[in-house]
């Protein structure tokens, strides 16, 4: 068995170094590519992918994982989850003909183009047939996987594994008016004013002050480094280098702080893996929405507090004293948790975020099931988002044509996106309770025993557990909106007076 | 054929991009890479390296060389040229027991944590027993080869193809009493003041006088780019992505300038290559040689010459009017060119540098031969120093401990450097006669001719040609050092009136 396993691991260290070399590439391209080498770069990508993918679904895998699976069913071990996730793996990887493989890639480049070019121009009719190109392989897709209860599940179950499309429509249908209730409160509570936010921030000190932050954190900078690209990200080559881009945009210049703390909160996940599960498929976080509930936990738990903003506010009022004269840590607290109905999903504040999402599954559902026609998906946004926000988008740019995901076939993703925002509450009225004076320690400026409760809690165990038990475990339920009900109701509650 | 040959393309290809896919790793590992990174990166490296080995050594393309070699014999097109360098590795790289090639990694990072310890403490005695080592793995490296003349042919072959050591021995026996005689008569000459050399320079400024001379050369910052690295290189992931470091060294700041017009003449060569050449064996430059030709004409022939200074100096004084208060562009240009025997090869000048060369060509053929002791190393080495450039280092660190070479196991490789030199005046001699107004278009700040002449010459033929018949087509006789003395004797006799 030992033998077994451990030529499993070899070929899977090897198929992990491809892939992280892959992500170093793709760091790069995004990071620093001069234009000229993006074909170059393209066929890099494609060939350490097409051997990655060779590697880990070859026969003799096959069989490695078929024995193995047998000798470790029902052990509790890392090896017994490592085996476990890399037969899911195997199986998904399998499931999908190559060919179908080569012609998503082809469907979405061109699909991609025509998304970058119908956005400029604001124009959703050009991107329709590439839209309507992508659904059909992504109704294709959802074919090559045994029957569920739904067909979005097969997508959901990428980002998600385990996670069933009727879950994630019972979480939402309870959040959904909780949300909508609490936006319609705030509507009528007294503005808040934030235009001291929109002045002139230099760029270096904004930079440098994000860095501050985020290794207060406890973001390791020794194993990481933070550079300047065009969407912020978090990429991982090893537990022992993962990195974080942040962008700096002068119409909204303080934004840089908290894309930092979110990129820092996924980082410090990856960065607090269990070194042992390195070159192993246990060296990842569960899931997209778990990962997604420790960036938000630090960029909104943490860094849209009072208590962050008590402790950090008089050190950002010496860096910018013109700026902030007469605002107090108070005021910089409410202003940067202004709730006001949208077009963007990725600007939206806490409040109205999650409509945003649910918006999407609706519509990515309708086009799977084909009971939404491609064509009249501008007119149903448009509709939808006045049912949910109470704003009309001015055109198509604004509206259905602002993420990249569809035209890059990445249905399925939306929702972990909202299900990370509960997860990130969930977890942290159980923090609250094993560590009473969080608040006050937050407050200080200390951060080490929240990060050290993420580390023993989440982080060190990798991809060794699925999503909903692992948040069962250690929140003592499945994903579930009530904590986050609750605590946007405190939050604004405060905030607006309601 | 043409199927067997596209699947050799096919092949090759992705060995091109499992090596290029390599190079963009080590030079985030050298530019980017937190300390953090180091261990997983070694194991990214070997994976990639296992792989490209593994591919490029197969038996399908032995057997698809063996077939193609056959229908191309005699043949004279891009396509016989691949398929001949193509066959050239294949051979080199299966002679090569992969035992072996384990052994040498293991030996050479053992040896170079040595090296580095060993330059630390200026002590040789620990780095003795490594080299010991180094030096048996070298003459077991060479019985890999068909019998040659010379056990040093097969370590010349690596860096410079076809080329002999009673070729290099030759050459390098009418040089230096040629180069000895030249610095005898610039010893007892007046010396040259070079004091404002040595003032404080500010690295930003001098960082971006660099990136303009080396645009103005033409070093394509739209398929490159220059970072800081605590040694200059270039690398290439492609014809359109040639990248260049640079570093800035308080102690002498105005290096930086010639280190990039080094690194960029380097770069220029790569960026020039026929693009239809990419994904092959031909994608790269012909030899170390004809590579250093290129590097030391931009750096010295062009960078150290009167009319460039004429043209740059106007503005370098701009930049730093109190550094060059009261310097004249022809005192700066004998400054920059001032002749003084030193211990450190990397800084020595045009009239002493090949010297430096000479001497550790000698004792690396001693070494191999047998016929010199490596206990005895410092001595012999310090003895030489004397012979040559009159001076005796004060330590091993400045003497037989400052180059890495040997502890990576780069036997073969320093005769390269002074091969380039002496190639870049024979085509210097050549592009003086296609271009009669050379100078004067250099003192223009015009370099667009003196491109075009290197890439239809030199750049746009890649790999297709063996180095000593390339110059010998462009320059009109094989790799020689009489162009280079009619250089020497011709610019230090103006400098120092000799």
């Amino acid at each position: 068995m030992s033998e077994k396993l451990n030529r499993l691991k070899e070929i899977l260290g090897e198929v992990s170094d491809l892939n992280h070399a892959g992500s170093v590439l793709s760091w790069d391209q995004q990071v620093n590519m001069p234009p000229g080498g993006g074909e170059a770069r393209g066929q890099h990508l494609a060939t350490l992918g097409k051997i990655s993918h060779e590697k880990s679904t070859s026969d003799e895998v096959g069989k490695l994982l078929d024995d193995l699976k047998r000798e470790f069913d029902g052990v509790d071990s890392d090896d017994a989850a490592l085996v476990r996730v890399a037969a899911r793996n195997y199986d998904k990887a399998t499931r999908v003909p190559s060919e179908f493989v080569s012609e998503q890639a082809v469907v979405t480049t061109a699909a991609f183009d025509a998304w970058v070019a119908a956005k400029g121009r604001s124009d959703f009719s050009t991107f329709q047939p590439h839209l309507e190109k992508v659904i059909d392989l992504m109704r294709r897709y959802v074919t090559f996987f045994p029957p569920s209860d739904h067909p979005y599940d097969a997508l959901l179950d990428d980002y998600e594994p385990g996670m069933k499309t009727a879950e994630v429509q019972e979480i939402f249908g309870k959040l959904r008016p909780q949300q909508v209730k609490l936006i319609k409160a705030i509507k009528s509570a007294r503005p808040i004013k934030d235009d001291f936010l929109h002045k002139k921030y230099a760029e270096k000190k904004v930079w440098d002050f994000s860095e501050v932050i985020i290794s207060k954190f406890g973001y390791d900078f020794g194993r990481g480094r933070q550079d300047k690209a065009a969407h912020p990200f978090e990429t991982s080559f090893s537990v022992n280098d993962v990195r974080i881009t942040n962008r700096y945009e002068p119409s909204n210049p303080l934004a840089t702080l908290f894309s930092g703390m979110h990129e820092a909160g996924h980082a410090m996940y990856e960065q607090g893996i269990n070194p042992a599960y390195e070159r192993t498929p246990l060296a990842n976080g569960v899931s997209s929405a778990v990962h997604e509930s420790q960036s938000r936990m630090w960029e909104n738990l943490v860094g849209r507090s009072l208590p962050f903003w008590e402790h950090f506010f008089p050190e950002l009022k010496k860096t910018f004293p013109t700026q902030l004269d007469g605002v107090s840590a108070k005021s910089f607290y409410k202003a940067i948790n202004k709730v006001e109905p949208s077009f963007i999903r990725v600007n939206a504040d806490e409040a109205t975020y999650n409509l945003h999402i649910m918006l999407r599954l609706e519509l990515e559902i309708g086009m799977l099931e084909g009971s939404l026609a491609i064509k009249d998906l501008p007119e149903i946004w448009n509709t939808k988002m006045q049912d949910y926000l109470g704003i009309t988008p001015p055109d198509d740019a604004h509206g259905v044509l602002q993420d990249i995901h569809w035209s890059a076939g990445l249905f399925g993703y939306f929702p972990t996106y909202a299900l990370g925002n509960l997860i990130s509450a969930q977890l942290w009225e159980k923090i609250n309770r094993d560590i009473r004076d969080l608040d006050e320690q937050i407050h200080k400026g200390k951060f080490d025993a929240l990060l050290t409760w993420l580390r023993a809690k989440i982080h060190v165990h990798g991809h060794k557990f699925d999503p909903q038990d692992l948040v069962q475990n250690v929140a003592g339920s499945k994903i579930d909106a009530s904590a986050y009900v609750r605590y946007l109701n405190k939050k604004y509650g405060d905030i607006y007076g309601l």
